[in-house]
């Protein structure tokens, strides 16, 4: 099939994207139409690449506005952890399928994940046409026989993923550090290489994981994995805000990539002082995540790169820190080549993944600077239409069957926290 | 008129409303309507009191993404004063205009304003139908001759403002103590006194202006007015981010009022340990402003709800802080009471200042709790339609005549800044 999109604003000047199967074959200034090619007149949009959410775990949509304002292992062992004892496959899937249909609202193109049934996640991430990669999550918190078994499973796992479309793809997903031995890791890093795919990890999220490695390692959570040889460049560390400089070179020294998590890192006041211009500086790949729904409470990744901005000029006290350009590269070229879609930018050859933003919004209004109201005033509801592998899957915001994906949801999630549901 | 809005979700329940003239009369499980009523089906939707802008430039909606990423005085001197010098009672208008439509389309239903030309500003709150108190503003950076103007000019206006629809209420607006002397902010606290009006006054929003206040006047700034004899309960403080204990303690024993400004002070790296929790358990009302666009860049306090709470959990690192609860309350019942509306809640006998929000998105999906989805998980584009003084303004978010505005106001904003608009 092929796709015209006529007169988008890109790049500051109208252009007309041709698509054809699922690769961005034309960008210029006039194309003609092809007799059987499906025109969008986008005389009223901008285009942009799809978001790269680098790090989410999508089945807690469902966790939505279940408890907040709480303190983190209040939250974690009272509210979340004896709920997720008791989820289902299927509850990982209605939660997947309604992150991908908010993430498709919302622009985001394809997403990196880390939850239990990946299988689950994957079979919503088919059905909904969207672009992700799965990790498979390994948590053993020291019992040997769990460790044993989510070893196992990286090898039943990554032949089940073979039978999939290629828009998903597998990796592994050691929780972090506090959860997972160092030999886990080491594991890890040599299943990961030599399949060469990526490893997901959470990483100095909070003061208190630091000093705990301190403790139980003798050093900071880098140097540690630095120590067990496991840094590399398949490696996207989430959250990453306790680093000081030293191992911030270490990362860039062994090309690590970062998943900046600014919704999250603030609502659950892990930590706010993220290095980003100081990662970029040193030529680290920053790649921008919104987390779970239980903790983020959303997967606007304009939200988030609003977020990334404010807050980063915020703490530093310089308003010319982490600018609207960067982070929206971040947000898409940057994410793209994290995760490896061969997408992230509108141009021939490309993975057709993009969106098309409205601009007749008073948010939009005037437009002195394109990029500068997306990240800086508008919000993922600006996105009007979301293409995915050549594929339009949203377009006048209108996603076919999302009443349905919406009430089940709602219906799986007030179940399974045996809520009375409140409408 | 009467309107009778069914089922709509209302503290967890499910309530009809009914509006008669510009008054909620009657809230109830079931309401039967008048013959003649105009009835809105809520049953997908939430009724929540107007949001209240407490801060805010409207005009500058037209600054909207020209000069961001600066540094305050490079944006100041070089983007900002050089254009606003410029500006005529025409490009005010066209402005506020804009910014009439996104608070609509955003669910703010009243604002305090402060900028040059009130009186066009007052034009366009007339024409669009919200509420509004517009401070003229007095800024005279120690000329003496335009500080007698401005004085006088408080009184010309005054009486003009006399003559508008009850939507409009006049107050004064010095400044900044940088920019007017301890003489004229002492004339203002007589003149507002006299007249029982508000003061709204920038007050302690960067580090900077509390070192050059401690310089010249030997003191802080709350000190300072304290000295002039100028707190009372009629003063709005825009910002105040740089206060101490003690002067919290001075505005609480003198009823003053404060308006927080998340997202400027973030992105303009004014500061961030904004005393929210501190200033509330004093009993001192706390109001949420957006700021101008210049600096925020955008009018919507959903996601001014969002920053506040974020940046609150971040910063003192305790996820317990600055509730969503709290925040709304601020956003809505403390705003009416600071802007003296007689709205700001869902109850027989206020004003029918009020919004009906969208519950059927994925990002109010599912609905554990309605506050905290709205506060952390939505945005302002959920708000699907917004009621002020018993008026539909919008319904299925279409305001009339929505896109003439957009179309003229950016028209306006691109000849003053002498740029060749990008489309």
């Amino acid at each position: 099939m092929e796709i015209l999109i006529k007169q988008a604003l890109l790049d500051g000047v109208r252009q007309d994207i041709k698509i054809e199967g699922n690769r961005i074959t034309q960008v210029a200034p006039t194309i003609l139409p092809s007799p059987d090619a499906e025109e969008i007149d986008a005389s009223s949009m901008a285009a942009i690449p799809g978001f790269h959410n680098c790090h989410t775990h999508s089945a807690m949509t469902i966790f939505r506005g279940y408890g907040d304002d709480l303190r983190l292992m209040d939250w974690l062992e009272n509210w979340i952890w004896p709920v997720e004892a008791q989820m289902t496959e299927e509850d990982v899937y209605w939660g997947s399928k309604l992150a991908c249909l908010e993430m498709i609202k919302s622009g985001t193109t394809a997403f990196l994940d880390m939850y239990s049934f990946p299988t689950a996640t994957a079979r919503a991430v088919e059905e909904m046409g969207v672009r992700a990669v799965l990790a498979h999550t390994l948590f053993d918190r020291g019992d040997a026989e769990r460790a044993r078994l989510d070893r196992e499973r990286a090898y039943s796992l990554y032949e089940i993923f073979r039978s999939y479309s290629d828009r998903i793809q597998f990796s592994l997903g050691p929780h972090a550090i506090y959860t997972v031995s160092g030999e886990q890791l080491q594991f890890c890093h040599r299943f990961a290489e030599e399949r060469d795919i990526l490893i997901h990890l959470h990483l100095s999220e909070t003061e208190g994981e630091v000093q705990e490695c301190i403790r139980q390692h003798g050093t900071t959570p880098v140097r540690y994995l630095h120590r067990l040889g496991v840094l590399s460049p398949r490696l996207v560390l989430a959250h990453s805000i306790w680093l000081d400089e030293e191992e911030m070179d270490l990362l860039a020294a062994h090309d690590c990539q970062v998943a900046h998590n600014p919704a999250s890192n603030m609502k659950l006041a892990s930590g706010y002082r993220f290095g980003y211009d100081e990662m970029r500086k040193r030529g680290i790949s920053v790649g921008l995540g919104t987390d779970g729904c239980s903790s983020s409470n959303n997967l606007d990744m304009v939200t988030a790169m609003k977020l990334a901005t404010f807050l980063g000029k915020a703490w530093r006290s310089d308003a010319t820190a982490v600018r609207a350009a960067d982070i929206f590269h971040s947000a898409t070229e940057e994410g793209a080549r994290i995760m490896r879609t061969d997408a992230g930018a509108i141009a021939p050859g490309c993975k057709a993944d993009l969106c098309l933003v409205r601009l007749d919004l008073p948010e939009m209004t005037p437009c002195h600077n394109f990029i500068s109201n997306l990240v800086y005033s508008a919000n993922g509801s600006a996105v009007d239409t979301t293409i995915i592998d050549g594929k339009i899957l949203m377009r006048g915001r209108k996603v076919p069957g999302e009443e349905a994906i919406l009430a089940r949801a709602a219906e799986v999630a007030y179940k399974l926290m045996d809520k009375k549901a409140i409408h």
